[in-house]
């Protein structure tokens, strides 16, 4: 829990200081709203609750047994209506379209809850996971985009990791497959040039001949993947390609559109100063089913685990709820995998397990007696403080602390009482002081905590 | 959101100072977990999940079907293992079994989850709602009953919510049953005791009269009834009651013992200076099935409306998971109750409902540019700032400023860009300054926030 709460509290306090506002939503929603927004498959990974009272009562069992046995799936629906929210998307969703009369649009809002799913239980997939989700919908500017490059970099930065933001955009892909004239092939292509790196151009391009892709379309795309240079002179050649420079001598409007969205971006990315590396990445292709404009991915530079947080703008988010035109952006932060990283790479602060900073030995009654005002004021001045609850052996008390990370320990006996002082030891270094008993300045200095508040 | 935020984080960092630790239990738990832990009426209301899979397709329905219908319990425990936790007390006993060799103990604990029940939703009942539990588990010593007297004083000075705490001790009342000659009556004399308030002296007789209590043992209630003065005054009173000074001469062993927990505490509670009024409340009897030792209630003094945290020792917590003998106390702070208190004194602090404090006008696409990096510093600092993501009419930039409580605006024109000045204007006092763009200092104390960091 303390490494969980240090990266959510990390990224909440950035969603905040952009004006992100936190919903959550109940962990329960109806059935009806789930069923059919995660396929087939995702429907089966639904967990369903029985409804209440006697469900069963009016069901007649000989409605759901055909010639193969019990139709689980029809009987289930019979007696259950609700079920746990499998993502924070549909909810949200939801949400947006019950409560449209009340927000405020652009709506900013970001959520932190648990997901549930009824796969098979293995290391690192859970039947109960978090996760992290922030949008912005109601608008179609790219200052959103920004905005959300903007939460990663700081997020990262604050979590000393370094990362690489990889940005495509739909449109373009449309685009592409518009000007190789396979309009209706923008997976096929998509998916063929993402393998580019693991594949190589050969097996690439015989991939996309498999798909029925002609050789002068091919030929278009091979124009694409040998690109480089910066994003300026990428985007300037792309926009060449698409508007009739490319082998086929096709244009795309679309295409177009997403270039200028791209071009946007970057130049609000560059006036916005962005410390991570932004780059332009072709195959990105996550989403595409869904995703409408710009399409993100973040990876970590220094850890290979996959993308760590990715997202994009979406149109068409609540059409399926009955509010249309509703276009939006958001990103969604892997908490297992930035765990993993943060851990892999020894980047989660000192002391984060430790319950306390300080624990006060338990001498005896009157020795507590007299610690437990010296301990108030520590903790009224924000400092986490332990007194051990019974006179135990040293040795036991000592394991205490060292067991729940505790890394001072006052053993304040009746000398110290009656020389109305404190003692204090740095377990780590050994170092060991007396202090005053009302010198709370100076037991938090040799604490090592700021004296705020 | 934000105001349940501002209670939970309160309570969560007073939990901090005083070195519990947070724990999340899964919102499944297996039904053989939750089931006959909250009575009949509980099992009711507990939400049951659908297993998996073609969870009907090895039921044999006629099993089910008796003369009178559907047999929908015992069906439905042959389809569902798992159930929403009900409460966190449960999980939290089962958590601490399971993890009993990894658990340094003393373990301190504390817990803010949602928990589910089939309710009929109504005004003030939901059928998901939080609970805020915070335990100490595995020792005996009031340290840890003054612990969370002190941990309710700091909770709510910090809420500036003025409380009364009462204490009262399970085994005083067993004491009070025995000497009284019917030591089976705790439950019945409690809760007669517990009208004295509402229906005068006269009537708790008669209740317990009724209840089959002779004369001579409403006698000795009556001298315990009497008792007044100081807390000390009350205890020494009790002690001769109890040792064999009532109108009945019985002693009883179990009450002295729990005079002598409610002396040391009272006494603990004088040594670390709560401020809260603190008293002993004979009548006190919630969970008197349950709590062995200490029992706590906190009212509001301002606001009527029951009591808003409570708790309790008890010895036998997870004793039904197999882990007998483990003492512990724990108090849980009710959410909901505590929002009403702070929304009907109004004591929740301004500016809790906006989401930014200071929102960037959007001019145009050259004037943002130029105000993104001012923003971006301003983020840096730790300031919420919003940048209107589309350059509509002031009236609706206004607009959103204030239905989303942003204080500051900030409509920088290009008269401010060609002066490389940034214009910010409080929205409540109608104050506008100017300021260079780089002057982030003071903006910020125009803004009114402390430049920390």
């Amino acid at each position: 829990m303390a490494e969980r709460n240090y990266i959510f509290d990390t990224i909440k306090g950035v969603f905040r200081t952009f004006g992100y506002s936190q919903i959550d939503t109940p962990a329960m929603e109806n059935l009806s709203t789930l069923l059919g927004k995660y396929g087939e498959e995702g429907d089966k990974l639904l967990f369903r609750v029985l409804n209440s009272g006697d469900c069963f009562s009016k069901v007649n069992f000989d409605d759901f047994c055909t010639g193969d046995g019990v139709n689980s799936a029809a009987l289930s629906k019979e007696v259950c209506e609700k079920g746990l929210r499998y993502d924070l998307t549909v909810p949200f969703a939801r949400y947006v379209v019950q409560h449209q009369g009340e927000i405020s649009f652009p709506f900013k809002r970001f959520q932190i809850q648990p997901v549930w799913r009824a796969d098979r239980p293995q290391k690192g997939r859970y039947r109960e996971f978090y996760q992290c989700d922030v949008d912005v919908i109601g608008s179609r500017s790219q200052l959103c985009e920004l905005e959300l490059v903007q939460i990663v970099d700081k997020v990262f930065s604050l979590l000393d990791v370094n990362v690489l933001v990889k940005i495509n955009n739909r449109k373009v892909l449309t685009g592409f497959a518009e000007i190789c004239g396979f309009p209706d092939k923008v997976v096929d292509i998509t998916v063929a040039i993402d393998k580019l790196d693991k594949i190589g151009l050969e097996a690439v391009e015989e991939e996309m001949r498999g798909k029925g892709l002609t050789d002068s379309a091919i030929e278009v795309i091979e124009q694409i993947l040998k690109l480089s240079g910066s994003t300026s002179g990428k985007i300037a050649s792309m926009r060449s390609l698409m508007s009739g420079g490319s082998a086929s001598g096709l244009s795309s409007e679309t295409g177009m559109k997403g270039l200028d969205e791209l071009e946007e971006l970057f130049s609000l990315i560059e006036a916005a100063g962005v410390s991570s590396p932004v780059e332009i990445d072709l195959s990105l292709a996550r989403g595409l089913n869904y995703y409408t404009g710009a399409i993100f991915e973040v990876k970590s530079r220094d850890f290979a685990i996959g993308s760590i947080c990715g997202g994009g703008r979406y149109d068409n988010l609540t059409g399926i709820f009955g509010l249309p035109d509703m276009s939006g952006v958001g990103i969604s932060f892997g908490a297992d995998r930035i765990y993993d990283v943060l851990k892999g790479l020894d980047k989660f602060p000192e002391g984060l397990d430790s319950s306390a900073t300080l624990l006060f030995a338990n001498m005896g009654p009157s020795e507590t007696r007299y610690v437990i005002p010296v301990a108030k004021s520590l903790r009224d001045k924000g400092v986490a403080v332990e007194i051990y609850p019974e006179s135990s052996k040293l040795k036991k008390q000592f394991d205490y602390a060292a067991r729940k990370s505790i890394p001072f320990l006052s053993i304040t006996g009746e000398n110290e009482v009656a020389a109305c002082q404190v003692s204090v030891k740095n377990l780590v270094s050994g170092e060991q002081r007396c202090f005053g008993k009302d010198d709370i300045e100076a037991i938090m200095s040799f604490l090592g905590v700021a004296t705020e508040k």
